[in-house]
């Protein structure tokens, strides 16, 4: 395996573990940083990573806003270390959101999931 | 959304958060305990998860032994609340291991891969 730069073990070519997604900064095509991925969502059935929860704003962790991206829309640039969105930042903000505490889960809401879609027309 | 029991928002009906992922039990299909899921692993371009890291043995974090199961081997068992391999827990000791030290990826290298996917005949 004497083949150039050693690789992390969290990062590969093809792969990433879900730990490096978490924490990863999301920006517009211009490098402007528009939150960080807290964390991913992924089909029990399929294995297939649906959705992606953008976090930004806030204060120690206090009064975060988040929004659910469809993992589609995430673009890695491997320049920028982070994920780019081709999506004006005040899209982003007006997208359908949800809170820490909300004690019944969006996620199970079929009815919000396609709000989300629709939103980003996935 | 006046529908029965809340859901907590990191599980759904069919979506699930990596971060709940992480810390799940792994039982054989008779309930014995084998280990507990450390990390998904991602396909950037896909969004598909495409291994679960299983560690088991070990005390308090140390010397414990990793190995990477293809995603599909895993079935979610929400009685037990863990996931069940229908795999002998001497075959998964036996399987194609790493350790969390080691400098070169693993996952990096398309013949550890193979070696893996061939082993539990993906």
């Amino acid at each position: 395996m004497a083949k150039g730069k050693a690789l992390k073990q969290d990062e590969t070519g093809s792969l990433i573990s879900a730990d490096k997604v978490r924490g990863t900064a999301v920006h517009t095509p211009a490098g402007e940083k528009v939150g960080t991925i807290e964390n991913v969502m992924i089909d029990k059935t399929s294995g297939h990573v649906e959705y992606a929860v953008l976090a930004f704003g806030g204060l120690l962790g206090m009064g975060k806003a988040r929004r659910a991206l469809p993992w589609d829309v995430l673009n890695y640039d491997t320049a920028q270390g982070a994920y780019v969105v081709n999506i004006d930042p005040k899209m982003l903000q007006d997208a359908p959101d949800y809170a820490e505490d909300e004690d019944i889960s969006v996620w199970s809401d079929p009815e919000w999931r396609r709000r989300v879609d629709d939103y980003y027309e996935m």
